[in-house]
């Protein structure tokens, strides 16, 4: 099932389910391009994973971490699926990383390895858009990673029953490729994270755990149109526009 | 005023004012003894500064930042005046931050600095308790940082005009003084900071700037009681525990 939060054409914003034949909810079924497809979550924190794909460490010349290496994005950064996001101003550098994001389905800590899928409620697509200006100066990447629509999010969380093992991660720029991998070249898993960032933190229904970025990041300019496709869960659009 | 947030004799979760009488709240007075005081603020984050005392970062050997070092400390990490805050385990080295906290009223974007102050809720004390095990190794202070209950605040939150620009800044460990310091020893004034963040982020009203913490940091042990104290807004006391 492929869950979906959207404004109806009143307003009213609605968690309906994404088919084959359209958005369904209270029995009516939606164009979902005649409907606002907002964020499917809406979490208190984003925990990302920097270098957890051997072939992204390479491209960044970072040596492979001997655990996940972790930061945060607060809700400030998240958009839904089809907003128009402002590039931040005055930055020279800002590059589009495409994610598999795991959502949590319950409040969870210290969830061993093998009980891990336990507490995903499913699985999204993310873009963790990157300020790399600030990001290459900081010692913690704020203002590099935590600016404002710094995390498009969406268009569904798709239950894991829908997503394989060896999903393909995909991102397109105007239609061309840039990223294109799969799940399976993971160097922690989704059970080993969730392990990993329990032992440390509460994480709440709708938390997300953003997995990481294959190799092929790149810039965004004015009027990019980026694509974020995993397999099982759909694809994630969003125009960055600089004004 | 000093506002409260606490938990009635009946469980009730209510927001009063701390005044020398006790805490009032629906013409009754509670004593601060006999009930629950919770968190005053329920930030969807917290911004912290680091490095915002020369004192401090002489200490840590660090130099002088020519901007606001910033890090975050998620949801997770909130507790309150009195709260029992276990100590993370396996750490060896866990330490006290006396910070003041500044409280944001308003969703805010883009405040320029003389317009600061009127985004300004209040300010309450903040320990800012750090893992430095997996904070010295970490790109990000994600482990060090942000693991639950990191973030003691409170007990109050104290309206602008009971805050002198002065405003003392001490931590007592065991009664002990180990921090001494003052609100206009800060190398970005409260102004700046505001100024600063809101340039990449939407602030939230609940949301806490933590102003960095001067000199004396120091480690925790099992069975400390810690006390941050800021003139005008009150004693935050907190007992650290190993188990």
């Amino acid at each position: 099932m492929r869950r979906v939060r959207f404004s109806d054409p009143a307003g009213s914003v609605r968690t309906g389910t994404w088919t084959e034949d359209g958005i369904e909810f209270g029995g009516r079924t939606y164009d979902p391009e005649t409907v606002d497809v907002r964020s499917p979550v809406k979490p208190s924190k984003i925990v990302c994973v920097g270098l957890n794909y051997a072939d992204h460490a390479e491209e960044e010349g970072m040596e492979l971490p001997d655990r996940p290496m972790l930061f945060l994005k607060p809700p400030n950064t998240v958009s839904g699926h089809g907003d128009e996001i402002p590039l931040p101003p005055g930055k020279e550098s800002v590059e589009y990383e495409a994610e598999l994001g795991v959502v949590i389905g319950e409040q969870c800590r210290n969830v061993p390895e093998e009980e891990a899928m336990s507490v995903v409620d499913g699985f999204t697509c993310l873009n963790d858009v990157s300020n790399r200006d600030d990001q290459r100066v900081e010692q913690n990447w704020v203002r590099g990673k935590a600016f404002d629509n710094a995390a498009p999010v969406g268009p569904v969380v798709a239950t894991p029953d829908e997503v394989p093992d060896d999903a393909a991660v995909e991102l397109r720029v105007n239609g061309e490729v840039r990223q294109s991998s799969s799940r399976d070249q993971f160097i922690f898993s989704v059970e080993e994270l969730i392990a990993e960032i329990t032992a440390y933190m509460t994480l709440e229904p709708g938390d997300v755990i953003s997995t990481g970025t294959p190799a092929g990041v790149g810039p965004l300019s004015d009027g990019d149109v980026v694509e974020v496709e995993i397999e099982g869960v759909g694809v994630l659009e969003n125009e960055f526009t600089r004004r």
